[in-house]
């Protein structure tokens, strides 16, 4: 498992104590996993950090007490970090940890903790006589995640550039007569034998009218020649995601679902190339989106076109038609993503491709190098 | 996959309906998405459900039309169901139905809605001049989950049968020489053949100085005779979760080895003996630690004693030490829990047994059946 170096750690924190300091908070309270494990190295599934201005304090219980010592002596030690043990609930240790540490107006992150803990937290902090005022605060750490570091590159790169065998042993498994669930079987044993921590999320095989189901998994049905089958996955390696979806077709495909292929394939391919610094996320939708309306596709296309990969296999930033409710950011360098338009279309069948791609100063990466052809299989 | 059959969804709405006018609601919105499935059968990545005093309105995006449709065709359709489709964000959709609803007080699942989504909701519903109020509630839902109705211990016990023929395998993978992810890999594979929807959380494979690390997943290491080897894992079938821990040892154990594993034996059989209807979760806790803080294995024992076991592998009840931020409730005929003590000696190793049981009128039914021996292997 590599694990971010402690100078790039350390950067990280530098810019999130900046943030706090410029947001006028003595300290922000990190409850999101994935937002621990990214300042500190450390993987749990519970845990909750306090950021100061100039410190980082992490609350631990028993478990984890031995996986956190070994982390600090060695390479990938997070700077800077006081252990406060947990010896019951983690809600309890935090304010008393937020009473020790005299700090005053604290920033929680309103996209993760929950009204019920939120409530009692301020409650608690009352009841105790407490200063201590909670405020919301909204994406500080992923607004940080969004843009990956030169470790994040490399880890993501290797982990989308492993697909090459496991799309081929796909193929290679698929075949009429063979169930959804076996070729799943097959890819998730190719994930493994690749390298991957594990598969990033439950592995898709859609075949014939189940294709044309964007969230159907895989199930007991078997291949029939003429089936159109959607093949999405994706494997975590030492902790970064990368996702695929590759089409192939059970024997030689109808020019129906030759057409529908190559309708996505042109889609996908107008949003990869729309792709750049300063760009908005819906403009790379609308990209992908106008190809199939003006193929008569736009209803077939429910969905949105990407997502950010990183820590999480669902991340920001979202590539989707703009929304009322959220405020979009353009591109950005060291961003990275989905690109995976699709068409679907009931009881006949669907296609969706997908590519994860890296802002670049001018332009794109496409991380993955899996050939996009409608792959004909037995 | 079994779903629970209509009639079974009937009587678990006629509960709520009832909590939900007790509470002198007009409607619960449930966002968390085990009780959606729990309440309707659909199972999804992302839903909102608006339960009435007297039916059910699901908001569901393009992705879930067809799922939905063909459930609703099926003997284990939701009854009450209305469909409101979702055009782009979740939450818009959920403050235009409560309007055309006319409810005024609509409960918020205050465990599970985060900080940002209840104050864009707040405010959203005060900018469109409603007179809707959100208030928090705790737990509604979660209560009624908390008892297994008949289908549900069906399935739970059928779940918890099948992990024979995946010790089994386990026990045959393990032998000096072999890595950790390599019986890990086993255990996956035996899970996937006895017919589960796939593994309820990632197994735990620990031998030697990893055994004492409650968290360790399965890594590099390869087995060494001495080792104690602390296997966990269940799986999902039909949605619910099964959960457990059997002790390998590689090689004769050392007399320090076969103390440990006594010992742990002993706190496990104590707290299942404890365990009947009307006593509090945090009794079965004590009955384990008692026996543990006897030997002198007090402090080596760093976690609670189990953890309810459902559509979820960590749900109510808890079953530990007390708490002074949550009230206990005494224990009930249909719960299931685990009972896993644990002892764990840095540096040398650890001992963890894990059983399932389901609460009776008298005392406990103990689901999982494999032998409890300290499993001597190659």
């Amino acid at each position: 498992m590599r694990l971010a170096p402690s100078e790039v750690l350390a950067g990280r924190h530098r810019l999130l104590h900046a943030a706090i300091a410029q947001q006028q908070l003595d300290a922000l309270v990190v409850t999101n996993l994935f937002n621990i494990r990214y300042l500190t190295n450390h993987v749990g599934t519970a845990g909750t950090l306090v950021v100061t201005r100039d410190a980082l304090h992490m609350l631990i219980d028993f478990r984890y007490r031995e996986a956190v010592a070994s982390l600090q002596a060695s390479a990938a030690a997070c700077p800077t970090l006081h252990q406060v043990s947990v010896p019951a609930s983690y809600d309890e240790a935090l304010v008393d940890a937020l009473i020790s540490l005299g700090v005053s107006t604290v920033g929680i992150e309103a996209a993760h903790l929950t009204v019920a803990r939120h409530e009692w937290l301020t409650r608690t902090l009352a009841a105790r006589e407490t200063a201590i005022t909670l405020r919301s605060t909204e994406r500080i750490v992923e607004r940080q995640r969004l843009i990956k570091d030169r470790f994040e590159c490399m880890v993501i790169r290797d982990a989308a550039s492993r697909l090459d065998a496991v799309a081929d042993q796909s193929f290679v498994s698929l075949r009429a007569g063979t169930s959804e669930r076996e070729v799943a079987g097959a890819i998730d044993g190719a994930l493994q034998a690749a390298g991957y921590d594990r598969p990033a999320f439950e592995t898709i095989v859609a075949s014939g009218p189940n294709s044309a189901l964007p969230h159907h998994r895989a199930g007991a049905r078997n291949l029939k020649t003429g089936d159109l089958v959607v093949l999405d996955f994706g494997g975590i390696l030492d902790g970064y995601c990368c996702d695929l979806t590759r089409m192939a077709s059970v024997g030689t495909p109808s020019p129906e679902a030759q057409r529908l292929y190559e309708s996505v394939r042109k889609a996908q391919q107008a949003a990869i190339d729309s792709v750049r610094p300063g760009v908005l996320p819906s403009a790379i939708d609308a990209a992908a989106r106008n190809v199939l309306i003006g193929r008569g596709l736009g209803e077939a296309f429910g969905h949105g076109t990407g997502h950010g990969l990183g820590l999480e296999v669902h991340e920001e930033p979202r590539v989707g038609r703009p929304r009322s409710d959220t405020r979009e950011s353009a591109l950005e360098p060291g961003m990275v993503f989905t690109i995976e338009p699709g068409a679907y279309i009931a009881g006949f069948g669907g296609v969706r491709i997908e590519d994860d791609v890296l802002v670049t100063e001018t332009g794109c990466e496409v991380l993955t190098s899996v050939p996009r052809d409608l792959r004909i299989c037995g």
